[in-house]
């Protein structure tokens, strides 16, 4: 015990990414610690040195209110205190954040003081989270250890794409989410703004694609430019996605013109690809597209301009003679050229109004210049040949948080892994950095927070730190950390999961659901989409859409047989096996489910789940006072764990992998 | 048992405005239950007849919205079902809600379908809350019980007043402030705008009103237009209060020429009452305040306009000699004639710009015309006098949500009783209703809704039930019942409250803190003031700010105990007793408590709680085995229960009552 202590001692005191002891989420690219501790107490104060923009300002005001309401330390009206933490800008950096912005910043904290030097305001305003997360209670107040950091991004481009075509997000759904990508250094907010399902933004030149297209839930120009001034404020840039020439149904219902076949539209209320497509081959779509860019790029100012493109089915194309004719009058052989041709007249267009195009996979094609930005929703493969080609290129394969997949999946993956790993270092530059996505089949306001955070964490700390960090069970400590700190800025993840719960059991007593629930997840990947089920109309208020993807409980548990069966399970281990089984095995959610209709069907979950506990002390048992399990007992053993092989009502028990193991432990010994 | 129960049953079909078993508060002025229940299954449909505005169409997507995530019954895309629910309006009534709108309804609901007409969509509205109210989760899903309701209103005028001066209030929380009036039939939002400590709204004509009175906290004057939108969507109109001429040094730092006494002023930022005031003598007053309410009474669209009027302590008028010069050139023997001259010469500007004058009781004045309205804060006795003499009032003496008073006390207050009991009818109509009061001395966005809610959805029912509803442990039944609901609608009690109590232990497990908080309360009326420890910079970041105002936990705790001393304690009485001693005599916070500098004021406070459950405890087992209490344990418990006699870190021990009450009993024995 002594000796792990001083060997932590001397861990602490080597420089190197992954401080093991620090709180911060993304890992600083270079942390070397110091002796001694800031303390954050009465005397604490903050002064700007240089350079100050209303960025900086703003930033400031956020850590001194966020440490005001943390420490109880007035900041006004107490005379001229001297600075404690001096911020120090070279220069202000534009209003509006850009691709090409640094964001480095180094912050040196001392027991007398720190100083934090960047220069432009946004590496200030990453350096003040860095601090902000730094911050940490303890016996005598709040502290802030003595360190250095030098900090800079890895990837330029560490985006976040929210749909908010699918189901609408509204905008202050929109703005808590900006504040929450702030903390994590998330630099991008993708704006997916339509779709089959719905066109969400105010259109003053046709208006009827926001006022047939939408139901109604759309942003207004004024909410777009605030949340564009709110992002900014935070260094975030706002790219808005136009997905076109597919997913475009939504255009159709007021514009059936634009349309390779003819109306009426109406707004697509199911789930999938589906064959209204833009007309590619009359001109009059071309003018409907720059009056139409021409209002949006001057909406919103970033270089760049998302033209989606993706899953083109050709249906359409392929039953229309004038296009097939089309077609053959320019040599065309394949849809793909023609899409092809789609996108070289948008990027003219794009370009007369000085945007970029940023696309996904399917528009890569060699007839477009080495300008444009793929984002590869396809993976390593597609982003290793977009790379070679010479276009640039951002991840967005296994960054899917709608795939309901565990931090540690998402961490795992890098940019420049994979096929890319195989690239040379001009071709590795090419791939900018990669964006989160939250699509929207299965979320409402209510629980987007719940889908998105932690786990774009993970992903942001992929993106800005080293390549070499990569200890997931490190990143889940400082997780565990943020979490609580993420809604305090403003994440709903936890006061709406419990409304949720309240509402489905008729505002009753929820522990019972909420200690089965602690390891529950809904199922992965596309399921719930292939049941068929749902429409944009399902409401998404059951119980698998009021659990978190990743259940914290359940990865501690599994960690904890593990190290059991491994032979290292110390008596506090087995305890606390013991002390959860018997926790999981006592739960008794019929009462509630008996009560409401909601809950019907977790019904045989319930069973299984209380099975599943109480198998697994069975097992514990077994193992413990190595008695023989008898044949009965293995029987019913198995029985249980068929059962929770498959999931229920959507929803997956996590605990039946672990609970498997210790079964099979006890059968083979 | 059986004999109860038919009771109950019998009780249940008498027609009478407080039906013991209905949920909805405030109270209808007429219920009739019938057999039957509604159910709200998946062929539930809404459909209104006759006239429909805006407003009614709104209010009915809020009820379905609610219907959706409550039931999970799609209401879109399922074709043309026959309408379960019908609302028939023969009036759209104003854009703009006005003091004189009918907002009565009747609700009809049987077996086979519900019935709301109303004459205009605001009763509509008032009748879509009830219905909301009424549905009860249950075993086969959702219903509404059977019954006839014809309900209007006590009193035209029902509002919740906040002050947004003191303590800056953004958008957002007046927002979702308005959606749980609604939910309780409040109809004014009257806005505190103005104060010594800030000036909160954008002033075009005098921008350094807003920009320098504020520290750039104001609401802009679209922020104003948009919440008298979303308060007219829900039927409540917004008054806006700008109180002068006293109240006032925030005016001052941009106009000191206001003023009676020269400047410079700086934005005040202790509490009390303040000497600077507007000079009365000056034309030039009246000719800015002319320009400005001008502008404010285009801005706000309802007819009244509140100019405070409150609290001017003369000192500025006293020490000025051209002042003291114009009284005796005018014959005026006081201040009181002086601010009554400075009334009538603003209600004059009011009249010009078509606003009719309200404010506090100081405004009240023969001199005034009796078109103006009188807002008590002085009382009952001031009340009655205002409405012997022709004018008209309400009451918020008694209804001040910052006293942190219990919700009985505000519900015991009517604005008929006390000296108005002995008005005549036509005198008592000239008491219109009344307001709760939120001033925001102690209050931040943070901790405001839970000094609002669920509190003044009491003063709500007193204001719209019939004043025979006086049972205050109905009102608290269906309090608990509204309370979750209340959040669900947006109040964020709850959630805020739970990040607080995390930030104050570092992030640490909370449940101890919970639980020793759950029998807590803050001081009452002005204990905190009185301090002068308090500035409007002072963070308000403590556990007395996270507690709530009143414990449901030691009301219940109390009514337990009483019951066992009036000796009609059942078994499961004296269990509950003693189960909740064990709990809170088991509560451990020490640990939090060393480890968070923030916690260390309740060290004394955790140890005196243990200490009287502990009491508690031997007193309860003394009575029940008969012991004597020997003259150590009687020291003991004497001298704990006088150190429970007094506040520790600003809060209150609730339980010392009944722990007081239980020891006087075991030792009187």
């Amino acid at each position: 015990m002594i000796r792990e202590f001083h060997l932590a001692c001397v861990v602490l005191l080597v420089a190197c990414p992954a401080i093991a002891s620090q709180p911060v989420i993304p890992v600083p690219a270079h942390v070397e610690t110091r002796d001694g501790v800031l303390s954050i107490d009465s005397s604490f104060a903050v002064s700007i040195k240089g350079t100050c923009d209303h960025r900086l300002r703003v930033a400031v005001d956020r850590l001194t209110d966020r440490i005001q309401r943390e420490t109880g330390i007035p900041f006004h009206g107490s005379g001229d205190r001297p600075p404690t933490l001096v911020v120090s800008c070279t220069d202000t950096g534009g209003t509006i954040p850009t691709p090409g912005d640094d964001e480095s910043y180094t912050l040196d904290v001392s027991a007398g003081g720190a100083l934090l030097q960047a220069p432009s305001s946004i590496g200030a305003v990453r350096g003040l989270e860095t601090f902000w997360q730094l911050m940490q209670p303890g016996t005598s107040g709040v502290g802030v250890p003595a360190l250095h950091i030098a900090d800079s991004p890895r990837f330029p481009w560490r985006g976040l794409l929210i749909d908010v075509a699918r189901h609408w997000i509204p905008p202050d759904v929109i703005k808590r989410n900006l504040d929450a990508m702030s903390t994590v250094k998330l630099n991008v907010l993708h704006f997916h703004l339509s779709e089959d399902q719905g066109f969400r933004v105010e259109c003053k030149r046709f208006p009827k694609l926001h006022q047939l297209g939408s139901d109604g839930h759309y942003f207004t120009q004024d909410e777009i430019r605030e949340i564009i001034r709110y992002a900014a404020e935070r260094g975030i840039r706002v790219i808005p996605e136009f997905d076109m020439p597919g997913h475009t149904t939504s255009w159709f219902v007021g514009y059936p013109e634009l349309a390779s076949a003819p109306g009426p539209y109406a707004i697509e209320r199911t789930w999938g690809v589906f064959d209204p497509t833009m007309d590619p081959t009359r001109e009059e779509t071309y003018e409907f597209l720059d009056g139409f860019i021409g209002e949006m790029a001057r909406l919103f100012p970033d270089p760049y301009f998302h033209i989606g493109g993706d899953e083109v089915n050709g249906k359409q194309w392929d039953s229309s003679a004038t296009i097939a004719a089309f077609k053959k009058q320019h040599g065309m052989s394949t849809n793909r050229d023609l899409q092809a041709y789609f996108n070289k007249r948008l990027e003219m267009i794009l370009s007369r109004y000085g945007k970029r195009m940023i696309g996904w996979d399917e528009i890569f094609h060699p007839d477009l210049p080495t300008t444009i930005v793929i984002q590869s929703w396809r993976g390593p493969a597609s982003l290793a040949e977009i790379a070679r080609s010479g276009y640039r290129g951002i991840l967005s394969n296994g960054y899917y948080l709608d795939h309901m997949m565990p931090a540690s999946y998402h961490y795992a993956i890098d940019p420049r892994g994979g096929e890319a790993a195989a690239l040379d270092s001009i071709q590795a530059q090419r791939i900018l950095g990669g964006e989160a996505c939250m699509w929207a089949e299965f979320v409402t306001a209510e629980n987007v927070d719940s889908r998105i955070w932690p786990r774009a964490a993970a992903v942001a700390e992929r993106l800005w730190s080293p390549a070499s960090v990569r200890d997931s069970s490190d990143m889940y400590r400082r997780l565990d950390i943020l979490s609580p700190r993420l809604e305090w800025v403003g994440v709903r993840e936890r006061p709406n999961r419990t409304l949720m719960l309240e509402r489905l059991t008729g505002y009753r007593d929820i522990s019972p659901l909420q200690r089965m629930q602690e390891v529950l997840e809904p199922v992965k990947f596309y399921v719930r989409s292939h049941t068929g089920k749902y429409t944009s109309w399902t409401p998404l208020n059951r119980l698998v859409d009021a659990t978190l993807p990743e259940s914290r409980e359940a990865r501690r548990f599994g960690e904890a047989v593990d190290s059991l069966l491994a032979d290292r399970g110390t008596v506090s281990v087995r305890r606390r096996i013991r002390e959860r089984l018997i926790r999981w095995s006592a739960v008794d959610v019929q009462p509630l489910v008996a009560q409401s209709a909601l809950l019907h069907e977790i019904d045989s979950l319930a069973v299984v789940f209380n099975g599943l506990a109480k198998t697994g002390l069975e097992a514990l048992t077994a193992m413990e006072q190595k008695t023989v399990v008898t044949p009965e007992q293995r029987a019913g053993w198995l029985r249980i764990l068929g059962a929770a092989d498959r999931p229920y009502a959507e929803l997956l028990i996590t605990i039946a992998g672990p609970v498997r193991r210790l079964a099979e432990a006890a059968l083979l010994r």
